[in-house]
């Protein structure tokens, strides 16, 4: 059974009161939920965090590289920022594939660019909750195509 | 039904001949195979065009408008260059997913910069011929929940 | 008889029916129309051309250099992207003139940019279809001045 | 009767005698005379004040928005450096039209910025004293529109 | 009675010890002194935090929205390179203000540019220890004002 | 008795009438009253002086470094453009404190660079008339620190 | 006997009318004729085709890539611009030799940068209508070399 | 007997008083006395005057024009920020020569660019008040060669 | 005896495991074997930490300021992002040496530039695990040369 | 007699021997051999220099400006750096043609600027050892059309 | 008696006869006749020096730092690209001189930085030959005011 | 017995006499007896080279590729301007390492961008004249390794 490491990144926790008109008004508890429904129907199984903590996703996926098959990230504002977070996945071996709720291309200019983007193996960014769904079903079509 | 629009842009037509290792060796004929199977299983209806001429992608937009209820494209080298393609997307009011083959953020750097992605409501890129598919679930999600 | 070659860039064809807060309300066959009456009145002769293709525009300024005595054109979105449009316009040696609904200063940031601008005799912006009259109207005080 | 304030910027009291390969031979005096001729056949009221004041131009308008309709500008140098003048027109409310003898966009590099366009209804540049003519008429066809 | 959250983000546990030609002699236990005693005039709570981690920051305020009504933060080194900050300070809707010690614009090319200044209501900078007592006061009148 | 020189800079007259969703709509003499009730309270004497002309904010800063203790200014748009102040500042020696209305650095990227701001002791901005009282408070305190 | 594709890009069709101060007097019909004469000599074939659209040239290239040895090109406007025709000519995989009439590294500045060059085995370029002889001399030399 | 204008740009008049460190301890008035005597020595006429308006600099060179030979001018502040006072110089057709009390390549940045040396003759600059003196000096050459 | 505090920045955990074509096959036990080896050999006593935490690091240097003799920092990905960091060690007043394992301005851009390089007393890169024993080395002799 | 000099830039005398995956595996001698040979054969003769020295190359062109009919270089590293070497030719007045073995747009970016190539004739870069020859070729061509 | 350093950098032997247009025509034999007389007249001795090698000019400077008083430079070339002689004149220590036949500022734009004016006590450009005597002036004066 | 080259860039010369607060007291001589001493304890074999001409330079390292183990090299200027010794280093095939005397990362912009350090085994800097002994360390270590 594969098995998929999920980290949601910095205020995601904040998610459906935080600037509804950019996040929608859905939670992360509903967003997990509905993640687990659609892990469950494709036979693998989830490990989910949130954290604020740069080092500390650093810390999740370096150790996370000999227990996940794979990884799935929403970056949020260390998309932008954060050199560690790429170099651990790029370290880690995991294919990873990088998903955003909003469309960062068509906000302000500083979100634009993606540390991210290169090392992971795809991205999928615009379709609000519906990005992690498409990323978790990315995911397991990479895993099948090894 | 739902008519979908979907477009490929310059030089796809290449495809599976041209350059494997960034592009892959599946054929267009074949990513349109599995795009319209899908199709068939989701009950919309296709119209699939592949062309190399900017204006031609232009006129089949502005003209679609009325005949279609959203947009699929891989506008490639156009990506990069084409605000005429970004404004009639803008222009025909339709939702529009753009989806890439290739990771575009992790090749040259003239292709980190997509005029398309700010008139999309998603992007989808780096998964290879399954980007297409994403696409398309990503869509009928995007017409669904209206 | 003066003859004057009008070019409509692309998506023009939209007009009326695309963002029309951008744009205004205005089809293009009615700036078509109150072009051709004041043409009449002003004794010259309108060719009108509207085309989403950049090639296109170059055949028509190229082919027209020796049946027209002037150009008027709002080349849209090639304005910022053509090199070619701009080469056929200094190549044609006829009088050009550079119209656009909007003002493309206060758009966008790649809007900013017009390729056009330094090859026209002189440019108008910003007062809708009525750019287009102004514009006439300039061209003939240039063609007057010779 | 509608009352328009026309302000021309600094060194156009030099108009005629300066660089004539690129502002041409006519003096702002006749450049005046013409105006005011329009005017008289457009009914409209002319007050017309040349001024190398920074200062006095942001005066000008700030005083003359209770006074007039719109405002007809050929800010000249403060077009590439004067955040005030730019200030002082948002702030007036007043509609403005922007007018340049020359094409400034085929000049210097530092004159291809315009600080003035984005608050301004719309630009006219390139046709010499024409280009005054234009702009009134442009001006006359805003306020008719309201 | 009002209550507000004090962050003191970076190293500012290290004021009075730490180059004290840049940051003074005062210490960050003084400076809390003084806020206390301010705070006590003014009939408001304060809760004061110091943290070198960008992510603790963000726990605080995504934490604090619910319990706090107001945020006076320096975030100190993290000013110009956190987007986690900014969007934990944006998410939290909680009215903020921004304090320096120093003239972060008369320092190091890379201090020039705050993330945090777009979000937050103002900004102080350059008056030493001053600073926060000046931001608390603003702060008070914001809420005042609502 | 210390005396204060306050310069309102360009276009800061039109306050209240001008653009409200930025500036608001208190008006300048009603800033000026509350400033001197502030100033009667403290025990200090202002000279208050608006000008749109950047060369007599020159000159009243150059001979007032005899007459003055010290200076709050509000450049406004000079902030972003002019030298001329800025070495006025500098060289008249005169403590000064900067301050803004709006949050400059949340508005168009034009206005996010200070020129003013280095040669200030500190700077305040986007608490609205607010602004001022706070920065007069500041330069009081950097008096009395001497 | 080895198969050459030429392709002449935007506005060549002027060649010999259009700005001789820059292009010089001979007209593509005369470039043609040497280019063939040259050819028979060598024992080679030629194809050649003159474009403004940037799409047909990519169609060309596209079918192009089963049917000659090799691509001389003169990208022209393009050069600069087109993506498109960069992939088309990696895409085919057929050796690709540059050419230009004019020295493009000095004249404007947005003629200094060459899409093509890195796609192409070599680039030549100031020689006027010669550029094209040692174009197809080094192309064959390419051929033999293999 | 030859007449050269000579203007002090704005805040000189404090020079002697301000930032010795930078500018020295001679005053404006002991400079032009030696720029005085010097004249006598080499038979010529000075005006000289000293303002901080760069309106009032734009309309003393205008003005100028027709009653002066040359003009003598330390732009100051206005050096980096004025194409008005360009504009004046270059409309006036006075051979102009530039010069500056200190080194402006070994100080801030944005006092690295001049947009009165494109239009002087030449410049002078780093070496206190004998700038001055040599910069007459040179005008005098000047006027010589003709 | 002198005591050195040795900081392993985050993702060094990984190390031997990770990427080896960039940072070799040695663990971090390994170095820090080796470190303590030769620390024994010249009398000096380190403590040594990994953290994939800003914070964290901050944490240890601001502590550390008063126990510590000198630090020993390879600050990895935190390099190029981190002003907290370089905050730390300049507020902390121990030298400090920064180490690499790879060359870091022969890899991507965004690695070329160290924000540790300037508060770092000398900085050592390129010869993987022996760096630090070239890093240790440097700090002792600093420390004897005081 | 037509008498031309041909200078090989710093580092050639290594060609053959150096990086052969960049350059080949043709010496210089091999090439000079090639020239010579082509030389005899169009009746030309040629003086041929290597050397690492700039100022050497800046001689030699200086010298040999009343000697030589045409100058053929390849002043490789120099082309990006050397502001002398171009003024060299410039000065000289003989026609130069620029060659480059490798093609310099596909490599580093600081290659991508000729500083040469403007003052150049004509460029040819690409074809390795043949560039030479070409470049011989064309030299030859245009003092025939002289 | 005062002893100079006369240093001409690269191409100034062929001044008179290279591109008089930009340098005029009189001959370096003649600047060094005039700056001769001059410096007989002012009871200094000259040392003049003609080199196109940047390392001779270091080598001169190195080495004269301890047999003159003073050097006057003219770098041409060198002054855009040369950090060695910047660095060969800060550390003579010897006051020097920069001088330049042209106008650097209103030519091409890479002229227009100058790496040698920081470190010179001033520079003066634009007046022919009569900068040397100009700049000779400015060194003796300096070493006067010592 | 290894042999290793060492080379000193330009105005090394002057150590310990220019610039001490910069570059320290100890002289050229010294270094190169401290290395000496070094060299004979690890038994290899030094030819050390002091050279103010960068072709002297690609001559030195072009020669020593067959006579020498490996490089030490100090560049000094020539580190942020020679392409020509890079390409000398590279073309080699030589084990080079780079060191500097100071930290070039906390001097001048300029000095940030160091072209050897790509080519460069391994950098260290800031160390003073310890530098070039850690540096002959680090080479050796290098020569072990294979």
């Amino acid at each position: 059974m594969r098995k998929i490491l999920v980290i949601h990144g910095p205020n995601l926790n904040l998610l459906g009161k935080r600037e509804p008109h950019i996040y929608g008004s859905v939670t992360l508890e509903e967003i997990n939920k509905s993640l687990r429904k659609r892990a469950r129907a494709k036979k693998c199984k989830l490990t989910i965090v949130q954290s604020n903590h740069e080092g500390e996703i650093c810390d999740l996926i370096g150790k996370g590289k000999d227990k996940f098959d794979a990884l799935l990230i929403n970056p949020a504002a260390y998309t932008h920022t954060s050199v560690a977070i790429r170099d651990a996945i790029a370290g880690s071996g995991m294919p990873a594939v990088e998903v955003h709720l909003s469309n960062i291309y068509s906000r302000e200019k500083f979100r634009h660019k993606s540390l991210i983007s290169p090392v992971a193996k795809g991205s999928i960014f615009g379709f609000g909750p519906h990005s992690y769904l498409l990323g978790l079903e990315a995911l397991l079509d990479l895993l099948d195509a090894k």
